[in-house]
């Protein structure tokens, strides 16, 4: 369909001022966080900006009958190309869609847009004693509506899980513009055991089975509690070890962080009064609850991280759990500061193994940044064997891109031989798709099923996941 | 398909002494724990016990190409009809493979094949101080298999969630014979967001999609320490408000459940030594934790309980704890007692609904037993909303029995009314399939497609969930 056309069309279901067309604005929909989006040239042919299911319906309809690909779109913060328009056509930013539609706080559970940011939900549910678990390091950016789609994490997962254990039902558009409410249609209940369970199937789907347009999200009372404790071992294996000791003692930490010894010299260079103790590893706990439980798990972990070996302090001030806090919570930005001339990228940065087997990994993969002269700042989600790695190259050199590309492919496929995923998180977009197979072997066959069931002309965010791209 | 050329067929696959086909044994395969099984006669044409995914593979692959419908079990300890073989066909018996196969301790998941009886599986965890959270009433009874194939709760499900929650992967064995593995064909990470999750499609499918042959599931450390309070109010309202209080002040047991006055009265005649108090509601709460956590825990909701006018009794002594929790543990046995001449049926008895709605809820579910003159005792795990009702009746008098069927509909239908479902956690099978449409309008067509993409030729346990039988 010539671009004329296209925008005419869109011009009957949305409002022009919701359309972008120009090449520069379209070239802003080119992006999210990954390497891969900076280096190709995925270019929608039209960007529009629905505020209503009606709207989204419309579209989906449109593009469902003239076969014009749709991507939808939060806030870009992803790491897969996930929200990048592989195949062009119609990207649909749903970021300003953005309304807490109802907390319903007898029941427990909240009712919100797709393009509501993390961050501001929280703050939205802290006035009525409440919280929405899920934790991803972009809590300021991230939507709503790109969580579920990417059934994010992040630090407390290892306690709380991860997105989908709080979606208890969504409203989707599917890709031939027929609206479905998932979860029951006017269900408000917390279980539900009726029925084969789609919302599951479209949380972490990352938009290639529909639009989600509704969101009805379990939430929880905000613990009372809180304490943090930061361990430092002389050497990386001992901080595995200790962790596994935490749960051997029947503690479930809200959350299990580790740094290696280049994040940790990353976070001095970057924040010098941060002063990280040189050492080969960090661990920092937070555990949450009731005030008398928190003191218990603290004194507890103290007195593992110390036959440990380690050197621990534990506090429940919040200034001190702030300043503890800090060499993680700056540790992404800070990486690059290790090459001054470099560039952290994303690529690479999600593998995931089992929790036997990080110690190995950790080190396998800073051998392989040595082999590939790369420099590689491991840090993450340890108590889940999450492992995020910063690599930092000078973009613009392609010996070094040529080298990064062989890292990032050593990387993924150690994570698969170790038992472990290419991705714990983040997802599989573009970047990950070609190992796709060696993951799921011909369980990828009974996905694409799934997908050509739903999304027969497949129209819906094509080129992800289910075919190298 | 004549029966002597399916035995032939069979006998090529399993081992004839794994061959059930007189009729006597095939008459036991008539039944599950509903109601519903008793009235109707869905005799299997066959039963077969396989021991191995290639004998399941291989009755299935026959079975497809022959269209014959083939109907996966378990226990038989279900509540829906779900492993009845409503047109006929193969019934695979699934209870004798009951291998764990084994537990990976530093990885914190275990591997067990589908005929594992729940309890058993905690008994072998205990030795490695791990526990698998989901907690069913049937839990000396049911399988593992049963309980993936129904995405089972029970009491723990407040705070630990649903038996989704804790399945990491799945072997099945597709309609066609195929033989998959979701979650990472050789993983063993306890996250992974590669590709979509196919594992959590076929929890609580119901059998309809595949046959479940190997589980891979996460287990947690045991908590070190656990108390119960036992809360009675003169009146039944006042025990749902006690609930949310309980939430407001930000405590999560791993257990809140009711008693109503039928049900106190119940397990008083059946066992009189109890000696509870003949007031309108009582309320359990179990909390778990570290020692510390279960006593500040236990003490605030003594408090909270007596801000709300209860008469509350806490206790971390194990032989007390026992007898605070014999009451709940014995009523749907002792439910029959309120009618000498009576039977417990097993229809209508899973409603779940949204917690601010549990008090009119349990009046309105009272005051329809009095409408159509058959007892009603409601119990159940409050604490997500989810009641259970033991409706006693003389199942040979057919008047009694019709205004049972209108009652259980209204039962049925009350909870939708109220934003609520048919099923908590027992799920759809047949008993509750007609409810489908009203549960989820259009969506059914989008679980229906999902049903064909893996099942075009419909002989996975057909006439359960997306059609009335």
């Amino acid at each position: 369909m010539d671009s004329a056309a296209l925008l005419k069309a869109m011009k009957k279901i949305v409002d022009p001022d919701r359309i972008l067309h120009n090449e520069l604005e379209r070239r802003l929909y080119s992006y999210d966080s990954s390497f891969l989006s900076v280096r190709g040239r995925y270019c929608p042919d039209i960007v529009v900006l629905p505020r209503s299911t009606a709207e989204v319906s419309g579209i989906m309809a449109f593009a469902c009958k003239n076969g014009i690909p749709v991507t939808p779109r939060g806030a870009g913060s992803g790491e897969t190309c996930g929200c990048v328009p592989a195949r062009g056509g119609i990207v649909m930013d749903l970021s300003g869609w953005d309304t807490v539609e109802e907390v319903d706080v007898p029941n427990m559970q909240a009712l919100v847009r797709p393009g509501v940011v993390h961050s501001r939900l929280n703050e939205h549910l802290a006035r009525f004693g409440l919280f929405f678990p899920p934790d991803p390091g972009s809590t300021r950016m991230c939507t709503l509506g790109g969580m579920v789609a990417n059934n994010s994490s992040g630090m407390r997962a290892v306690k709380y899980g991860t997105t989908e254990q709080y979606i208890l039902g969504l409203e989707v558009v599917l890709p031939d513009g027929e609206v479905i409410v998932t979860g029951g249609q006017n269900c408000r209940s917390l279980k539900n055991a009726s029925g084969i369970n789609l919302t599951k199937i479209f949380v972490g789907s990352e938009g290639t089975l529909g639009v989600i347009t509704l969101i009805r999200l379990r939430v929880w009372p905000r613990p009372r509690a809180r304490g943090i404790a930061m361990a430092c071992f002389d050497r990386l294996e001992q901080a595995p070890e200790a962790v596994l000791d935490v749960y051997r003692a029947g503690i479930l930490p809200s959350g299990i962080e580790i740094l290696d010894q280049s994040a940790i010299a990353a976070v001095n260079l970057y924040r010098p009064e941060t002063n990280l103790p040189p050492v080969e590893a960090i661990l920092l706990f937070e555990v949450d609850g009731n005030p008398a439980s928190v003191e218990w798990e603290g004194r507890e972990i103290e007195e593992i991280m110390k036959k440990n070996g380690a050197a621990v302090e534990w506090s429940t001030d919040p200034q001190r759990m702030a300043a503890l806090w800090q060499g993680r919570s700056v540790v992404a930005a800070a990486a690059a500061r290790l090459r001054p001339d470099g560039t952290r990228v994303f690529a690479g940065e999600d593998v995931c193994v089992p929790l036997g087997r990080v110690a190995e990994a950790l080190r396998k993969i800073k051998d392989l940044g040595r082999q590939y002269d790369i420099v590689v700042v491991a840090y993450g989600h340890i108590g889940d064997g999450n492992i995020h790695t910063a690599l930092v190259i000078d973009p613009d050199n392609p010996d070094e891109v040529a080298r990064l590309d062989r890292l990032v492919d050593e990387i993924h496929r150690l994570a698969i031989d170790l038992g472990g995923t290419t991705t714990g998180e983040h997802g599989v977009g573009m970047v990950r798709s070609a190992y796709s197979p060696l993951e799921h072997g011909n369980a990828l066959e009974t996905m694409r099923r799934i997908k050509e069931a739903l999304d027969p002309r497949g129209v819906m965010n094509p080129g992800k996941i289910y075919h190298p791209w």
